[in-house]
């Protein structure tokens, strides 16, 4: 392979993860650095805006501009953190998937424990109480194989978490925002069809990404046309579900509960922790809250990388990119 | 259809699930019955003596011989409880299955529990810790799907387990008493190759049933065979599991956690609660105890209900029953 040599710079403390071994999945001969998330340990900034390729989630007017950048890759799904104004003109934006294994693993994680319960059988037997023992009415449990399952968005994480399902044997509905036709699905509808598939399911998965389109989506009218008892889990952006209407609709019992792992706070950096809403979802025993971990696995880390180092090979040796969400302009 | 009236008694409180609804499954014209387990009423023995279809999961030398019956049929998989030396010459044994959707969910939940902390994330997010956040090293989880299943037993519950585990990318490994061959298993021994077999696996599921052959079959030498932090769970039953050994493997680390929900000890009729082993499992904290639970669900019990009638309309016009374990002698 006829590569040219990379300034290679993977910003802040997210990116530095996917930096633990980067060599030996590129090869010799390139320029790599880890930078602190402020930029502020002496060279950064410029290291930062001679950089060939950035790794990074975040671009905003708090950094300097990555003048020579060819590639900005996050290391990620998402990207509404990189403002797309603020890349030079030649650089190109992509991304990384490769979490909707360990995202699907979350989501049927969660869905099964509404219907195994574990935990409560084994604190009871710990005493010496059978309360789950078969032969006893009181104890037969529902299975999630005889549910329906709405998956709200089918990209990469929808069709991971339709295989998984399929194998249960549970029904697969889908609402997207282009029209879905896959051997996994048994009914789809595009998002005009939002209400009649909200109501057509016993669990709702949101993976959307947040966009101009999709923010505030699952807004009041749709959680009320959720079945009765139903769920909830946004695994997605959590500003898809509008905070407010979601708040309403748990602490009225009109859901069932809600597995959520996407929020609408975060810490700011250097903060150890905040609360994930201004609503009170730690007041609920219904919901189970979880601080946006659904992706983050070692294999996730593993296969991202792999996608980071084939867009560099490709760079050096132009070939096409993959994963592109922008190109040069 | 031309059926002669039959005489049906379900016998004791497990049975008696199986009751509610049972006319609609198989048509008028039959006397039904629901027996007390100790037929202590007025009546009950003769009853049970003459009935020509006795559904129960246990026949021993406290009860009265079922002289007139020509069907005994437990609505379990298990009949280890059912002395067929009992059963008069002209009666046909069989049993029920129905459960392997039900026991693969709460494999595949007890499983995915390894992997994604839902509960302590859960626990810690409630209290403005991010703990599991993504991004962050330590929070990294590993994954279910990169793992090797081994399943000890290929019947109904194994097969079932394996199209799940298949759906997240498991490899899959199969020790059983007949060689298996199946799209969905990538490797598998006979018993006689139990120890490479356990030594193979991140996590083996027992589902074995009791036999002379399986009692004591996962011994101390086939639990040493494992990898150094594997998971045993055993859903088959106690007893093919050496109770001692499973006991100091664990309390001495050797083995990384087990689920276990078949047991070594039950509560006696009248009981409300004991130990399920001679052994402290309940002092041990990487156990997951459950009280014998994992296949009791309402589709359990739909699914054996429509086994049940099946054979019973079978018997009525003369057809060949199913799931003969016994054929009259």
């Amino acid at each position: 392979m006829n590569t040219s040599a990379l300034n290679i710079v993977f910003h802040g403390h997210n990116a530095a993860i996917f930096r633990q071994g980067f060599e030996s999945l590129i090869g010799p001969g390139h320029q790599i650095l880890a930078l602190s998330e402020a930029l502020d340990q002496a060279g950064e900034r410029r290291q930062y805006e001679n950089a060939d390729v950035v790794i990074g989630i975040r671009l905003d007017e708090t950094l300097p501009r990555p003048l020579k950048a060819r590639l900005f890759h996050a290391p990620a799904a998402g990207t509404d953190a990189i403002q797309t104004a603020l890349l030079p003109p030649q650089c190109t934006l992509a991304n990384c998937f490769g979490h909707e294994q360990a995202i699907a693993e979350y989501v049927i994680a969660a869905l099964l424990l509404r219907h195994v319960p574990l935990a409560q059988a084994d604190q009871d037997l710990r005493q010496q109480r059978w309360t789950y023992w078969a032969g006893h009415r009181a104890a037969l449990r529902t299975e999630m194989g005889a549910q329906t399952l709405g998956l709200l968005g089918f990209g990469h994480i929808g069709q991971a978490i339709a295989e998984r399902a399929k194998a249960f044997g549970m029904r697969v509905h889908v609402a997207n925002r282009s029209p879905v036709v896959h051997p996994g699905v048994d009914q789809s509808w595009t998002l005009d069809g939002l209400q009649p598939f909200m109501a057509s399911a016993d669990a709702v998965v949101v993976s959307l990404p947040l966009t101009d389109g999709t923010r505030g989506l699952v807004n009041a009218q749709a959680l009320a046309a959720m079945r009765a008892g139903a769920l909830l889990l946004n695994v997605g952006r959590g500003a898809v579900v509008d905070e407010k209407a979601l708040y309403e609709a748990l602490a009225s019992r009109q859901l069932g509960g809600a597995v959520i792992d996407t929020w609408y706070q975060y810490p700011s950096a250097g903060q150890s922790g905040c609360a994930p809403s201004q609503y009170d979802f730690a007041a609920l025993d219904h919901v189970v809250m979880t601080p946006h971990m659904s992706g983050w696995t070692e294999g996730t880390v593993r296969r991202r990388q792999a996608t980071l180092a084939d867009n560099i090979r490709r760079l050096g040796t132009g070939a096409p990119l993959i994963n592109v969400l922008r190109s040069p302009v």
